[in-house]
């Protein structure tokens, strides 16, 4: 597949690759020392190197939408390099993940940075296709605006879809400086859109202040439930993941994640930091509660790496991803491949 | 009132507030973002512009009396900078504090960095000043030893109190190089003085090494419990609440919280971590558990921030703040303003 | 001037003041440490507390104009909390620019950071009233965009003026992704608005590489001189002035200053970052070589201090605006107030 | 004991120590400020000053067996910097390690960077000599390589021992890229040489993805138990210290810990960081747990300080390292000294 | 070249280029912002993509050669993302390095971590491969002993090279622990293996202390001149260039950059710093200057990220590189295609 | 020496040294890795191993006396863990200064954090101390404060003494809130005390803004020359040294060196930062042209590590204290040892 005639076997372009049931993997890292060659998510193969696709991570660097510190437009970039360290098999959910389906690295949508609709209508017909074609997304953000077009192109697909939303803020402002589209408004929008299945959508983790308790009246009015971080410590996990399970029920589901979920001693690297958040265990042992769901998608959002230190943020994150795709392996009740 | 008299409305010191029930409040996030304009705690006004306060954030940058890492001088700034995230609601205990009553940023308090005895006389002073003229202080440090001449300005008022005590240390030793005031014996010297009630102190969140067995001796015998971090952990916050309020009673209360309550991981920002401390989400939920107590003031100090990451300890202080802020809306058992 | 009626003398709301000649200076650092009370450039009066201010320093903390790393928009609160080791006497070039002329800061204009042709006229409407009303500016950025509604405030009053540009880029790009007016494109803008002298208009310090050899051509068609980063070092600084004080004669002059013309050793905290650039001493000493020219106004953008460490960055930019407000109030061949 | 014979008492070579039952301990840190003087760890003195050691720190520098981030070489004496808070007596185990044996710190072991053998081969002999001679030791590295040497070392003088392991990851791997010796191979290597006791050793705190389901498998069939993190959070601490005090019982037992072991918020200095792992009170309360148990040696490996920040990760493997002197000080049941 | 049938044209992979002359250059950067989809070299295209490559820049991240600071292993990466500012034509060479010859990223060669014989024979065999299919290399390290195998490499086709030596260290030292082959004894043996041409041969930049005055006449006596970074700053950057060149003539010329002949200012991170260096615009100045040489051969070495901030040492080492393929471009006396 | 019957030869305590004419030197780095073993300066043996020694560097760690950043106080283990990776020949001055005279390190000086006269006395007892013993001094800081005991203790045997001072500051206020003895006042005390000889004291590198005119104007009534850092940059490196070698002609010389004579860039690490400082090189370059001057004691101090990056000012620091090591070698015309 290569044009040129003479290339070394020992140049990364041609590093030996893990191939399991037909399915190709991420690279040998047996042989292949992990801080070696490109760094797609987990090392896997790109998308231009297979014929279909079962899940791709997507990568969506943009962060016009954000109203304090910015930098998530270098998130895709961050979480990938944090990855490397990702191996094939997941034993907290005992599934291989890349074994049983093709997953591959989609690489990055081109967003314009100067406008927000230009970019919003990009990256939905990009996603759009990419389902249309029948390949889950798992999208590495940028900020939490570009919730809004994700869902949409899975709504397009599936219909209107419930959706579990980790996060320390609601984000279903209504405007911010006049602009109805920013990181804090997306859920509002899509329920106006009627894309989420009102019946079904809830946030996880949420904490700090608001503006007023109208935010509250009117979210719970959108149809959202609301488990706070404190409720995460004070029910355990296992509580919480009934509830959610239940609130779901067998519907098409989307998994939306601001990183921000966690604590900010689990994510410094972040944009409007909240004391008081979760772990990166109780998410992620909330996730793996989540197996046998009917996920058709998901993002992590939020990560923006000039705030990390020593890849925290971005180790959390990858994890974070992969537990996704480990569910998407598992979706629908399938056990996955071991 | 201001002296320029052309000045355009896009600056913030034109910047719209919150104005509820005729308290001003914060600087009206919607149309000025959050970064603009100076970071005045929860972009409150300034105690001069207003002709009382109930309630006001007073800065104390100094840090002559610590024995290790030096820079806490730099909290107050480093604390109100992260504090710009914080909205007028707190959905933890349904209040709305800056609603209900007039909460200010005093701004700091001049205080000498070559003279010990010279600066704690002038916060002494200054503090003292203001309590008596019906202002609760929520005083920001500086180092610990300033915890001294702040309760001494409560008990001016409200004679001995009872005093909460959040700390990885117990600051109960007696002199340090021979000197009798350093941030390791505020509370030695608080019960030498007869300031605080010694049926209701107690010490929250201890752990690390000790000098001796003779230190918990002492300490125990000038009164003081110790709720340890290991008791947090293995108790669960609601005994330790239930603890604290039996001991507490309606007495008049200080809180004072050493940010080394928390773990290194939550507080790295600070001068003598240990390992092993609480999560942000303890402390905000034991101090949450405190709702409806007479608290008389409370201080957030040992903020070093030049040790501080991606202001993971500034959040968690400006969170600490602002939720005794809102214990203070609650006191009495008051219901505050939603 | 307090609505209090009853502050302590020791609060920096009360702070004590250098007065020279009637004019307010900043904060008496002697009596005040200078870590204390809200971080005002240099520690000046805010403008709201002076009947008329001569030169203001002015914040606009806005960056949705970048094209690679963000963060700008923390920019001004940055280099004010750097400011605060700046004293009143300018030994360089021997004057005390506070205490001949009422310098203030003005605060931050609040600039909406999702809608970039609102940020730019609300920018330029509030700088064009300050300048109508007599005040020089001396903006903090901030992304370099700022510099178009910043130029036409000037010209506004004083027609199209000289401009000396300092940066590593020539700014002078068409369009990106579609959009005019992003960090890339101010002077481009400006010459076609005819807004700055052609005859008087010089980049210094660029270096790097750039999209083609066409971008030098157009570049000087426009009517710009260039003097590289190269040419600062094998000229040296005398030959560099002597050039640009030729260029500009006695033209009203702008001075905007993208502080990534230092570099990045100098200047880490900035958004695109090239290597082998000015030393902070060559800049300072360039912009002395400027004293006595017709200074109608000056900025100095492109901080982001995410990627600053140790104020290294807000220093450099503290020195930089504090030399330009030296230069204005040694303008027009005068001699200032030592 | 000086060589020099007008040594002013003011400098740290003749640092008062305190000395409890005849043994000499720390620096007296009420006269010598604990930023003063070498950073021996926990300001203990140095193994060439006593005529025997019962407990030695020894440093191993040493990480050419790392295959992710290096930097361990710099372990030791990022550990012993930050130990330097630690205060003599330890209230969690109601123990004072120092007043009831010798303990020393040794300095560091010589070890060839650029030769894996040899650098195992003159670990192992130091060690050994210093067992033989009486001295347990707490060793800090270095890369987890190195637990083999040690294990060799022990098993020498105790036959094969029991071995709790705490990582995030199982180190039981066969070989990487042909090398029989690196940090994720010794455990499988000490299985092979028979120098575990297969019935009691056990994993704590594992998680994150593997290469497949085998290597469970094979660890398993090594004799290995496994105690997830995930474990470790859902059944909590009391019962995760019974199961391994079962699997230990009396036998001379090795504790490993490596500081990836933690999460990364607690541990962000380390080379594999893995999310999800334990908190440092977690990992403190089960060494605690420990108490009484017949440890002959220990180690606390992978400290990397170019990741860590504001010593989070120092501070907590100083915490480690002391507790586990503190366990040698009752080991066999003993009450220590108090 | 896709095997993906339907990939939407806005993903990475599908990203516009930059076609010139029939060479295929950099992804489009005014259609896709820099920091969209993987972080190739100047976001030139990879060498499997293109039939024939003139131009190659090679990673080989590798350190296990290093006596102090390790972490080079993650140079490569580090440089590549620092690269993405690069835009296709240099003002200071005018020349369109990517216009006139087709450069490449070639990925990275998979090294040995744990087998120091093994990593230098894999890389001498690819680079052999490469030069020998007509491919001239800029190799990013990883550690300075790779500039032997390097150097065999181009040996092997061209004879025994000049050698332009850019370090703060000689780098001939003989052996070290007993290691022939480490960063410090690359040129050593290259002069006892006879590869390169002694009567041009020289260190460029070299400062701080040796372990002795036979150091320098070992040095002398292999043929080596030096220009310490105090005669750069003493002759200026034009005289030194002239000896240089001088040196040198027209032989097949290999250049190997040390980073740390940078300051520590501007290149922290990496692993033996020495104050008192050049300035990268010293450097570039120089690299320059040797524009019209043979060069057959160079690297860029010793980046350490993890010692880095803000990227400044990723931004030197990216334009030395950059430079360095523009020398290529203008090798021979030729005159490049602007 | 050691108390301990059986240590094996691998341990740091056994580590082999370079022993030339009879002067002990440094840890043989051939055999010890640099980074094992106390991080004594330059890996110098301690001063209690020797029965005389002609020059100590000596820490002292103490801050108290600063007006912004504090942090000094871990100045002296900051450099020395730089200086591990100075070696024991001196090229730039071609001397060994280890080789013809014995120098040690002195450990570090206990001095009260809490208690500036009574610092102060013991700082002047210790050195004076030493210094009558015949022992130059090399004082680590430690804030500059301590720069009046340090040269009390030289004129104490020497006389009124001659004085260097490279600061970006006088270091001649008065007073500081109302403080007699504090980091910006140590001259103006030496002149008023007479134990600087008036006739040749000169300040090197000031730059920056001052209280005012009349700075200046006491400054040179005291007696002290200024050569700017800008005079540096003009002047060039040679004339600074003829004009400072006129002035201090062969009298007895102390050289003090606030490391923020340096540029931030190249001293991040320091208190009170200023723009447009000196480069590491020239400050190095100027110091070797004193060679041959009657030094009688040094120091370098303000280094805040708290501050620096990557080591980059604890390198400089390191190296500054290695040449002024160096001139002590060179002394009054001596030649000292190749």
């Amino acid at each position: 597949m290569s044009a040129h005639p003479h290339l070394p076997a020992s140049l990364s372009a041609n590093a030996a690759r893990v191939v399991e049931n037909g399915f190709t993997g991420p690279v040998n890292s047996a042989l292949v020392p992990r801080y070696s060659g490109p760094a797609t998510f987990a090392l896997l193969p790109g998308i231009e190197t297979v014929e279909h696709a079962d899940v791709a991570i997507l990568g969506a660097p943009w962060d016009a939408g954000v109203s304090f510190r910015s930098g998530a437009r270098f998130g895709p970039e961050h979480i990938r390099s944090a990855s490397r360290l990702l191996r094939p098999y997941n034993p907290a959910l005992d599934v291989s993940p890349f074994a049983g389906m093709q997953v591959v690295d989609a690489g990055d949508v081109a967003l314009n940075p100067f406008n927000i609709p230009e970019a919003l209508g990009v990256l939905q017909d990009t996603a759009t296709s990419l389902v249309r074609g029948g390949t889950s997304l798992v999208t590495l953000g940028g900020d939490h605006t570009l919730a809004l077009p994700l869902l949409r192109s899975v709504a397009a697909v599936h219909g209107p879809v419930a959706l579990l939303h980790f996060d320390a803020h609601l984000d279903t402002w209504d405007t911010y400086f006049g602009a109805e589209y920013t990181h804090g408004t997306p859920f509002r929008r899509a329920v106006e859109e009627g894309i989420v299945d009102t019946e079904s959508i809830c946030h996880v983790g949420t904490r700090g202040p608001l503006y007023g308790h109208r935010d509250l009246e009117e979210d719970r009015r959108f149809g959202f439930g609301i488990l706070t971080s404190a409720d995460v410590f004070r029910q355990g996990v296992d509580e919480i993941v009934a509830r959610l399970r239940e609130r779901v029920g067998n519907r098409p589901l989307y998994v939306s994640i601001d990183i921000d979920v966690l604590d900010p001693a689990h994510a410094p690297g972040t944009g409007t930091p909240e004391a008081g958040g979760l772990t990166s265990r109780e998410l992620l042992e909330i996730l793996r509660g989540l197996a046998g769901l009917n996920i058709v998608g998901a993002d992590v959002v939020e990560v923006a790496p000039a705030y990390d230190h020593a890849d925290i943020t971005g180790v959390a994150a990858s994890h974070v991803a992969y537990d996704l795709v480990s569910l998407l392996a598992l979706r629908d009740g399938g056990k996955g491949t071991r």
